[in-house]
């Protein structure tokens, strides 16, 4: 068969991964597809910059119509990042007939809908497993292994910087400003952290997930989002001693009424949780379906070769519709429900939980009855208490972890108690997560 | 688009799961395909034995004729199992054209190789992720996730029974023939369990995902198999100690020389590994990719609901091609390599690992020295020793763990301490799987 002819736009650390896979895997490739794999044309902003040794000098060019305008080019990578340029190239290659794979999880957050069914119209492919999870095959798993199956949830670590940070400030009782030094240090984070340890990240990714496992048109701003920059390491130690891990947590569930749960935050989970085993800057995703049960997928979320495994692998999927002239052989809004209008958002506080509540109170006279009078005046009652440290001006702890409470009331809860005089500081409040 | 006419061979618990989800995600299927799915005929050899709701009575038939004559039929479902009738029924299916989703895997084990090529003669499609590991997408994710990559070593836990004996050995202290009682009167084990618990069961879904992952032809008699009957509770309580937990392995690696290491067996595992952690009836694999680096899947690995999704799935996948006038679109040869015939399997005899022996002695004076003294006569070096019990008449339980070794100058060794006079029973010997 003839060799598929593929343009790429963008040859940062995930393109260069590419390409050497293209050339290290050439012979599997082949043998697999039954045709080369072509890399034509490479666009990027800066000549210069590209310096890998398997990025043939002759095909780099700066100027994209070069790719998009060209015929004989069947299919676009796009790795390039970021929501402009890089949409208004996919949607070119797009209505150009031309089948795209794409990283860009910041684009596919936020447009999602109308790429799909541009590439539904023009009969093209659009495939993107490296946008979220980088080599961990979790769109493949929604869209084709569990294609059959009623998705009830979904519960990731799908930012490994957060993961890495977590991980460290468990195991070497680091604060989250060492961990955070550490972790740039080690190249998991970047200069300006800002959209992982945030949550951003996580939410443009867990957009993607639930657009695929819901067929809901999402937008990003309609997840519930908190970064794991207002974990303490006293908290990691607290949550130990009950038994559970802090995790930096996206999940998306169906709630019986039909609504969506959509939420990013660091969680307590148990520790004999498969999710409370992933440590490091590894990725995990748990998927529960109505009929297969509780399924379970990990793997390197990051990093140059594991993504471009899941950037090639969707190329040669894509090539395979190529060559038996099956483009849209998965129809495009195969995963947009019917109902897609008529889903909810659920409004994080009548969001129920378990929650783990730290005070920091001045030990003084009736203090913990104070508090405990205020929560159940708001209808949230008291599983577990802690006290640690006493006596005269220092900041004593008190731990309590409440039994399932709506976060509404727990919120109303905190602000009376704040309101009392008792505490150091605003209490620190996070989501138990079960299952 | 036009319903997909569907007959099913054999109608037992896997398909009435079958049957259940058709029935209850008829709307999700119906949005992620476009078409209906229709079963038109279920065959099966004993028409009173069916008394599932979901299955009309009227569409059963005990002539597989009425089925593999039909031309209005598009796709068979096989879930009868065994070698034959099914792998003739299967073969005629193909030959009509007829696409085929298989949950069988002693058929496969024992044919793929030829019902591959049929298939692709035919233009026909034959889908068989439920045959391996139930709901666990394992089959998927080497074919097409890990398309791209060159896989290194394939480690799996694909035997529900083994690890839910050794689980329950483990955490309730069972000997080994009280925890098969349980497994029995719990449902996770036949009342002939030889299969499961001699490890034959694993090593056909074993030959299976080699044959995916090196595109070797292989026989299941290639397989090292050993069950995990030969484990004692002693032999788990002493893992423990050493920080390893014991697994039901099954192992496909190729090695440096281009060989297969091909393996099922007990093993022990760091608990800190990621197999460690799954407990109960779950599957697992772990599988290792140049690029991608460890990855890993788990899951329920048997029942009707999980391993009937896997099914379904397939079934969607195979009509998307039939919609898509596709089929055929992955090469069903896509896995085998140009190097199957040169592919060997290494001897058992030349596998290299750590070993944990266990040796039930005699409290001699100089036994230790014996011992040590013809593990180095065959250059089998000891890491640590551990004696337990003393004195007299009793047996004392003396466990090494070697530092890697040849398992053939390991057998030898054992061979000449066995004829000592030492030693009250043969001495255990179990593999450490790293990784």
């Amino acid at each position: 068969m003839d060799a598929i002819r593929i343009g790429m736009i963008g040859c940062g650390v995930v393109g260069q991964g590419v390409m050497r896979i293209l050339s290290e895997h050439a012979d599997t490739i082949q043998r697999r597809l039954g045709s080369a794999l072509e890399v034509r044309r490479i666009v990027v902003r800066d000549l210069a910059a590209v310096r890998s040794a398997q990025v043939p000098r002759e095909r780099l060019s700066t100027d994209v119509n070069d790719l998009l305008a060209d015929p004989q080019i069947d299919l676009i990578i796009e790795v390039m990042g970021g929501v402009e340029p890089a949409g208004s190239y996919v949607r070119r290659a797009l209505e150009s007939g031309k089948s795209v794979v794409t990283a860009n999880k910041a684009l596919l957050a936020a447009q999602a809908h109308p790429l799909i069914e541009l590439a539904e119209k023009k009969g093209a492919d659009l495939y993107f497993e490296a946008a979220v999870a980088g080599g961990v095959p979790v769109i493949r798993t929604l869209r084709e292994a569990l294609a059959s199956d009623r998705i009830l949830a979904v519960r990731g670590i799908i930012n490994g910087t957060s993961n890495y940070i977590l991980s460290r400030m468990r195991e070497a009782g680091l604060d989250f400003a060492a961990a955070l030094a550490e972790a740039q240090r080690a190249g998991y984070a970047e200069a300006d952290p800002t959209l992982d340890v945030g949550g951003g990240d996580a939410a443009h990714k867990l957009t993607i997930l639930a657009t695929l496992a819901y067929g809901a048109e999402l937008d990003v701003a309609a997840i519930h989002c908190e970064g794991i920059d207002q974990v303490a390491a006293e908290d990691i130690r607290f949550a130990e001693r009950f038994g559970f891990v802090i995790k930096p947590l996206a999940v998306a569930r169906q709630l019986p009424d039909g609504s969506l749960d959509l939420r990013v935050h660091p969680a307590l989970v148990d520790q004999k949780a498969v999710l409370a085993s992933v440590g490091g800057a590894l990725n995990a995703v748990r998927i529960d379906g109505a009929a297969v049960g509780p399924s379970f997928l990990s793997g390197l979320g990051a990093g140059a070769m594991p993504t471009a495994v899941s950037v090639v692998s969707d190329v040669i999927d894509a090539a395979r519709n190529l060559h038996s002239d099956a483009r849209s052989r998965v129809p495009q809004r195969a995963f947009q429900g019917a109902q897609v209008s008529r889903m909810t958002v659920q409004n994080i506080a009548e969001h129920r939980c378990r929650f783990y509540l730290r005070f920091s109170v001045r030990d003084r006279s009736g203090v913990l009855g104070r508090i405990a009078s205020r929560l159940g005046e708001h209808d949230v009652s008291i599983e577990q208490m802690v006290q640690e440290g006493h006596g005269g001006n220092d900041p004593v702890s008190v731990v309590i972890l409440t039994h399932p409470a709506r976060e509404g009331s727990v919120r109303s809860a905190l602000a009376a108690i704040d309101g009392l005089g008792d505490l150091f500081e605003p209490t620190r409040a996070l989501r138990i997560e079960e299952g």
